[in-house]
């Protein structure tokens, strides 16, 4: 066979490649010999081999943007055109086994009675979040909400938000409510930026565009996913002239490939690196595991399945490529190849802080991953108050953002008020995506709005003026650690038994 | 045209002036060019706009009292009659537009098989919670009944008094359960005064005629609200001889409109401004932006509905022409305009309640504006601890009233407990109006009955009594703060980067 | 007319007599004049008027025993024997009437398809709670189950039981696990007694005299209700020989009742007089007192009964006679006349605990009357730890006991182990009347068990043997006062304004 | 008659032995003559004698191994064959009779619908406990799920784990996560082993047998129950050579049958003995008593089952030859009876902790029993951390395990971190029967998994690292007794009234 474009294949050729040692896939009509790709994927071999020897395209389609497949795969892999005839003649049996395969893949069945509101009707992030429960695929509702098993860090890090009092002070001229904010240098018309989440496109076709556009027009900052649907020079091409982007970055255990892209993220013109550290292992997100295994349950028979205990949901697969020895000394590493700005997120205590400072970061980002990761993990603002309490000095060395749980003006105006420079916000603007680019300003307005009305309501003009006296955080501080080790612990070595 | 008050115009010619240009409305049958007015109306442009070129009698009828239009526009806009006769030959599909009209202002349909109980039936305030919600139109429950965002201030305000316990002494000869209490100097039957709620017409009729003669003869003390939906001197005609009034007040953006209500109120004998701090601008109060995003879905077009963003409930048009730039400094004028004592509302803080005394207020209300302005602002019987611990001295020199979440007599004792001379009570009095005047007394003996009982109980014999040794306030002592700044925050300014 | 006993008078004649100034009853086809008698009626003369003129058999009986109204009236209140062949021969609507009435007092209608269990598969006090809530008339479950107001303190009491956890002992020798203890010098099988709980009839035909009998057979001591449906003198007699008894007391506002009534009390033989002090005003609870509404509304007409704010539920019927004057230098009266120890039952601070230790009483009830008098007091073992904190002095200078919320052996075990003598128990018992003397031995038998259970488990062998190191009350102890009046609170009495 | 095996009795033969003082009864169609073993049953004589005269075979199965029979009985009981024929032959009615039996002995009705789910599906302990309460009979789910009376301990016991936070350490190369641990000097393959829990067969007939064919293929202890359906010697031979089991113990109130026991033990190979202290006398677990009592009362008449208070659970039955009288003293007996390690499970205090110490134990199990004795008695985690407080030289002196609420791999780690050794898992396990061997490795591999992630998120390579850095207790900390008696309580013995 050739990789010449417009030779013809026929649906039968295509199915004799149907194995981890011979796979072919059709992806719009084009089919690719992938045997070689298998082990690089960044989601994994054994997704793609659901589709061995057969057409892949509306699993391809949820995910992936059109050109990246041939990005990824060197010319040579290309085998030819598929034979559409053959498709449409296809005897009814097989076609049947396509649409169970589509079936399989999420589409839901149980929204046919639910009505999208109109936009301008949605005024709090929750509405979005009501709006994309019910109108997502059970599969991409399942990767985005999802959290680590019990959800318990989940519904921590947005308790505590709303466990936090304000003090609003009164009778100051607050004709002026300044949102603006500097972030790592960049300017951003508010003090909140879209935290890095994978796969936009399973919300909308254009994905991480959208967010790109919605960014432009309102002036905020993305975090570009290193797992986005888009390639990330799409995604930067997408926004408009001198518009700041960060890029998030995990490192590859092929560290070659991560040189490549944090090469390519500075030629693009990223400002700055936000390398992920708190997910260097799948957390257990057990909705979309459940996902997974259902699908696997209908696709493949009971004894096989049995042996896989570990779990297929999307997140797993698309973390199998990270380095799980990723270590502090490799810091040094990625600032000499970004030749930028490093942040490190993901920090859970005072002692990661410092450490991080000791390294020379231009940022932390104080999360869990939003719950993702590891449950039961202290939610990310008390990691903030911990700061307060061990190791204050950290807010001069460098910028402080948190991130997980964010939904109201009122959480963005008490993390401030507690020395965070920025708060980062991940799934509702995702949710945000079910109306596209609109959705993604609409919601930057409610929020800006909603943190412009707090300000004044507390008796700020700047964000700048936020300081601790304007929350009252005595329903939690008994939850902050005093030390870096238990004060009351009289805690020694374990002799050998 | 002419003003001559006899002089008819057709449904037609009113139809003509239908945009913010040209703007007439009939209300009661007589046309008006309100063109100038739109600007002043404290409800916004916007709500009058949508019955510009029609007959708006019925939302008139819904907030406003019948001669109030007279009062605020001058001769000059009278246009003519409207042909009633043409009214009646309206072709179909017209009638029809205004039915549409009447019930996107909230008429409820589902009351149909509720049976409002006997007044008699009712014994404890939330009796009259259920009555409201059952009987109000949605609007108009909406408007009184919401709160700030996700309703965290306003469940706190009344979980803190069921936080706190009371410790009751026996054995002492209770035959005796004084509740007179002298506030401003002025002789109450109890130790409570009706809140400034706006719009009570929404409820009854009589609106706050029926508040002001219930107050008549039960010898309490009404706050009039600066939104209330009958004049000032209407209000105050519908008491007694020498009845004391407050009045509510909201400082103007146009100052001189200030003055001009200010000289108004002393000349009809009100005996104190309560001005109102914490509600400058509009909370944002989600079942009301709701129930208005239903109206102007069904009004317009949602090309033209996605601009606005900022809502248009009840709560927020009614509060634009409130100025925000009102500063500590503004206090002296409303002294010295009103000649009156001055009592701010909205305190939420000790550092404020400082500042207050400073300025030499006679009160101060601890209020957070029921919950409805800035959500998660604490709880105001938490501010009141606060006082205790961190400025003690402001009993002395000020009286202090708390308001928000008071629904028993054992609240009522509780704060009385902890050095306030009296609460306010707003929605529930809002509430009684659904029985009108009789409403309003029935409520206020519950009250009074629930307060003297539980004095009894707890062995005292007057309000004079009530004080610390009576409360047992652990379960939410921690939460109070220990200074106006954190106490173990070692919070040093941010410097710049 | 004359007291003739054979005088046969007609239904006509009786009805003649309907009202305050010339009021009769029939009971058991006895006529009676209690026009005299009406002010001096202990549950109020209102609900006697109810049945003026007309025959109250059927709500004489559901309280009271047959032969109290002829030991509460002289004899020249009989006036004759009703005409039965006339109450047959009633016209039909008249019987409707009666019918109606009938139904007004409470027959519950909805049980029809429950079936009682029997009594040996009951197995935990809750069991009898759910019998009682299903088979009694809504009237007497309303009755025994109501608390004030919102039932704060009701479920307080209880709550504060389950967060006080057991610190069990283990591999100590416990075959043996005594429970014996001696009350005021009295032997009990238990360290628990029943306490009083007025109307037992309304559970069942006999009433106290069902208790008395089950304390008889099971060893325990009754202490009997001032508001019993029974005379004082049945009950004990129902008892057996040398069966110690203690009587609980209302004093009455006329005095010379109380006096009597305590000779009475020791002639029969009782050990110790329990004071009530905690429910001198009746509190509101509100499940009773719509019960109460429900019958006003059903009997008369709105117009009157609006007049009455107050409510006429059962518990404030009752609580008329009570003597709100009733103060700390009337216990050496209660001492001499009754020659008897006296206990304080109501004793809700370390305040009034020192102060009954002062006058010299033997015994203190801690207890907040089952959350039946002020809501939102605190819970009654709260104030037990109170007096650790404050007063530890009192445990070895009169013995303490508390009621409200035990339902369990362990909640027994745990008062014992932070000081009480024994614990009462209410409502409980009233709930076993469902079946009668056996149901009051089936409980009494289940929380010996328990509380036997528990000791073992918990590795003492003696009721004695209980202390402070069995419990940990970590999750209470910051609710405990630590002063009489709060310490933090630089409190000072307030200056007149 | 005489013991000749070919003997064949009639069914009219077998029925004339009905009571207790003639009592045979048929097992597998052998009549054994039980009269003298009636006191001797673990189970207590009742449950027998519900199938006195009868064919027991159902209820035998349900709970016993095939062989245990002729094991606990000599010889000269045989009795003969029961006549099969006549089985078949049985009158109608009788056979309904039987039909009856079997239904009272608590097969559910009520699981037709549901689906058993297959085993690689289920991905969560929690998934495990669906499945038993979906498949399990009414009984069995009640006697294992069921606790204590009010399931107060039950549910604290897993709630402490869930508000103790994980304070996870980022960027240490995690490549290795390594969950071997040495436990007695026995290598585990995970630092957790299967809590002793008696009579598996009620979840599958290969009962214990299951658990150790597990535990060979995945490396793990099992403490096998002293009340396992299986004689011990059949457990132990199910597993693989060299495997390491230890042995749960109940001392028996006749020691000889104990000293017996520990001989066997030791023959056997078993590693160290378990002694449980918190069970000496049965908790009161409500759902088993309940199935009892509803048994009781279809078997036979209210009249003689009112007489038993005490219940008839299957926890109740089976403690009845325990000894109440054991205490510390008895070590030494144990210690040289079995010569093998003695561990002391169910201790609750550190003041046992130290004497278990003292008396020269190798490690105790920190436990309540899974919640199943005493209710409200404190969560195991909850005396690890007293532990810390009060001795935390114990650590250095005897290994600690904690059992009781873990389901998930966080929840090891954080008893790893706070000094367990290891955690007994004991329900989740018996759940996984329903599964049989397989079920148990799925558990297993879960855990392991789920262990294995929480390290690698939590930043460390060896079970061994685990320290209290990792954790923050801060949420439960004030519970945490601080010493042996509290330590505010001014307490002193109080004096003979």
């Amino acid at each position: 066979m050739s990789s010449n474009p417009s030779h013809t294949l026929s649906f039968h050729d295509l199915k004799r490649h149907n194995n981890d040692r011979d796979c072919w896939i059709a992806v719009h009509s084009k089919i690719y010999d992938i045997t070689n790709y298998l082990d690089s994927h960044p989601g994994g071999s054994s997704i793609i081999l659901r589709y061995a020897g057969s057409d892949a395209t509306a699993a391809y389609d949820e995910i992936h943007a059109p050109g990246i497949i041939e990005e990824a795969l060197p010319p040579e892999c290309y085998r030819g055109l598929l034979d559409q005839a053959e498709v449409v003649n296809l005897p009814p049996e097989q076609k049947e086994d396509m649409e169970t395969i589509e079936k399989t893949t999420g589409q839901s069945t149980s929204t046919e009675t639910y009505t999208k509101p109109e936009l301008f009707k949605l005024i709090s992030t929750q509405d979005f979040v009501d709006v994309a429960r019910n109108t997502l695929t059970p599969k991409a509702w399942a990767f985005y909400s999802s959290a680590a098993t019990d959800l318990v860090t989940h519904h921590w890090n947005s308790d505590v938000y709303r466990r936090i009092m304000l003090r609003p002070r009164v009778m100051r001229n607050v004709a002026k409510a300044e949102t603006r904010r500097s972030i790592l240098g960049c300017p951003s018309s508010a003090p909140f930026f879209i935290s890095p989440a994978a796969m936009a496109r399973l919300a909308h076709p254009d994905g991480e565009l959208a967010l790109a556009r919605g960014c432009a027009s309102e002036g905020l900052i993305q975090v570009i996913s290193n797992n986005a649907s888009y390639p990330l020079a799409s995604v930067i091409q997408a926004g408009c002239t001198n518009q700041p982007f960060f890029f998030q970055l995990y490192v590859n255990a092929e560290r070659a490939k991560t040189t490549q892209l944090l090469h390519k993220a500075r030629e693009l013109g990223v400002k700055a690196i936000f390398v992920t550290v708190d997910a260097h292992v799948p957390g257990k997100r057990e909705a979309d595991e459940r996902i997974a295994a259902e699908n696997v349950s209908s696709a493949i028979s009971g004894a096989v399945a049995s042996n896989d205990r570990k779990g297929g949901g999307m997140g797993r697969l698309m973390g199998q490529y990270i380095d799980k020895t990723l270590s502090w000394d490799d810091i040094p590493w990625i600032q000499q190849t970004s030749r930028l700005p490093v942040v490190v997120k993901g920090i859970q205590s005072a002692a990661d802080a410092k450490r991080a400072v000791e390294y020379g970061v231009q940022g932390i980002v104080l999360s869990n991953h939003g719950g993702r990761s590891l449950d039961t993990a202290q939610p990310s603002m008390l990691t903030l108050l911990e700061l307060h309490r061990i190791c204050p000095e950290i807010f001069h060395r460098c910028e402080v953002y948190v991130d997980g749980g964010v939904t109201r003006g009122t959480d963005i105006l008490k993390a401030l008020s507690l020395g965070a420079t920025a708060v980062g916000i991940g799934r509702p603007f995702l949710y945000s995506l079910c109306y596209g680019q609109e959705g993604v300003e609409h919601l930057s307005q409610i929020l800006k709005d909603e943190l412009e009305t707090s300000m004044r309501l507390a008796g700020i003009t700047d964000v700048g003026q936020a300081g601790p006296g304007l929350v009252n955080t005595r329903d939690v501080d008994y939850l902050v650690p005093g030390s870096e080790e238990h004060d009351w612990i009289r805690w020694r070595p374990k002799a050998k038994m």
